[in-house]
């Protein structure tokens, strides 16, 4: 499985190296060249490959489309990372912080039309419906960061507004991925909303896996530990440590938030996440996402072997969990 | 034909009202309706109803699709407010000033989905291509948009660098306003063709026309007079006006850059401009473009009235060089 991923991953990586952005001005098409070169494992077109192999043997019809979710995501970093003010992404320095917000904006906008543009090659039978359920998707991932960044300001949220906002900001853009591979393979409508829903199961058990990592995973995955404590984000173990902590536990959990010492508010929070059984919580629920995608993928019908590997590949999204 | 562009103006105003933008987030929508409800003569669907009317006879078919040019438009103006820190836009705040940068950026984001999203009616024949163009289009006007912050920096740029850059900026956009009329009325390539290039011409008119009206244009019209001079901007006046001047006056001009003075210098770089000729270099540059515009149009084949109302609007759009 492994090495078909990597294999995928290779060739994503060219076809992504041959679109031409090589033109001016060099100060829009350069930040671009930039964010598709850092590191990354291109999860969403290889989930389209994968899930349009379940179907078809070829590759040709899914290879182009696949990547134009690969441009749509990485326009969402680039704004993203303006509006949290972040300076890394990947490890390296963010598009604003290398060049500056303007630019930031801009080639994230331009970013965007050049996924929409990678579209224009499919067949004009699914071409509309494609471009439809693409811009509902679309939308909906722009509601998912606004509503994030709405729920900074607010004091409490509840772990329904949290599961919602990050379904949308998350979750949808994965749901879609898969449903791609079906959509261009031109399966029925009963599939393809089927592979849309087991994408979004594993997109919100995925993202619930990074707030879990933040705090329990082992230093070695390149996220900084404790950064969302650090930061005070209402992630999915905090709002469910503030549910479950008594009066006086709260009290320390609202001290701690102005606290300087790091250290001190990692170990305390993370202490207390034990204490309420938060991490048995969050891996129940994570594991809940994610054999529940896996049961829907077993439902769909494909006599491929890419049925096994794309429950692989889900496993290896998981597998950082011990 | 005042009477038939103000019944188009109040139809388009109505069926943007009805656009579904009463929806949460609020802080997402409620910027999008703010910047859509401000004073606008909404020239780009006007002109592509226009166009649309010179071959055909029904309202229907072309409404929607031009008021994607609208928030397409509309999009452009919310993060070229950001960009150029701008805090005024048809007199009100701009998005950026009445709510936040990342709010205007994500209700930019947002609207220019909703754009391709309004072309999602377009018939199945004609789809792919008008996307495929609309695509190009909005690719450009980003571009132009780069080029302008670019220029910005640049101490020197030349009158042709200028004239692609606001063509990019501005006037491919009107060309595709009277394109997409002649698409989706599906005339042959030779004519659609010919509407953009008309477009084109128009646009580029239009924006120079701005330029002069900066400087020359009676106060009444609602921009401030000599708002570029203060700026320091490098417009085609600046540009011929650099290009013309001898070295004494090139050392004035230079040394008025920095100036707190705003009214003197508005006098004394308005005079240069006189004393050049460079307004009346202007106008015969502003006249050729238009010239050029209407001759085009002349050549197009359509029996309709609507020949004569739309070379009355390109004169509406003209006439406040007196």
């Amino acid at each position: 499985m492994k090495k078909k991923i990597l294999k995928y991953q290779e060739i994503l990586n060219k076809e992504i190296d041959k679109i031409n952005f090589y033109k001016k001005p060099e100060n829009l098409y350069k930040p671009i060249k930039y964010i598709l070169s850092l590191k990354s494992k291109r999860v969403r077109p290889t989930l389209s490959i994968l899930s349009y192999k379940l179907f078809k043997n070829d590759l040709d019809n899914i290879l182009i489309p696949s990547i134009s979710l690969e441009l749509f995501h990485n326009f969402t970093l680039i704004h993203d990372d303006i509006m949290d003010n972040a300076d890394l992404r990947r490890g390296k320095k963010t598009v604003h912080k290398k060049w500056n917000k303007n630019i930031g904006i801009l080639s994230g906008d331009i970013l965007m039309i050049y996924a929409y543009s990678l579209l224009e090659g499919l067949e004009a039978k699914i071409y509309g419906k494609i471009l439809k359920r693409f811009n509902e998707i679309s939308i909906m991932v722009c509601e998912g960061q606004q509503f994030d960044m709405d729920y900074e300001e607010k004091a409490l949220i509840s772990e329904e507004e949290y599961l919602e906002m990050i379904k949308l900001k998350t979750a949808v853009l994965i749901g879609f991925s898969l449903e791609l591979g079906g959509m261009v393979a031109d399966v029925d409508k009963n599939t393809t909303n089927k592979l849309y829903s087991i994408g979004e199961m594993l997109g919100i058990g995925f993202q619930l896996m990074d707030d879990y990592l933040d705090v329990f995973g082992s230093p070695g995955f390149g996220k900084k530990i404790g950064g969302d404590i650090i930061a005070n984000k209402k992630t999915y173990l905090m709002i469910n440590l503030l549910k479950k902590s008594d009066e006086k536990d709260i009290k320390i959990i609202e001290g701690l938030k102005n606290s300087n010492n790091d250290k001190e508010k990692i170990k305390l929070i993370s202490e207390l996440m034990i204490k309420y059984g938060i991490n048995i919580l969050a891996k129940k629920t994570i594991g809940d996402y994610f054999k529940t995608a896996l049961n829907e993928l077993e439902e769909i019908k494909s006599e491929s072997d890419y049925k096994v590997i794309l429950s692989e590949y889900f496993n290896e999204m998981m597998v950082r969990i011990n």
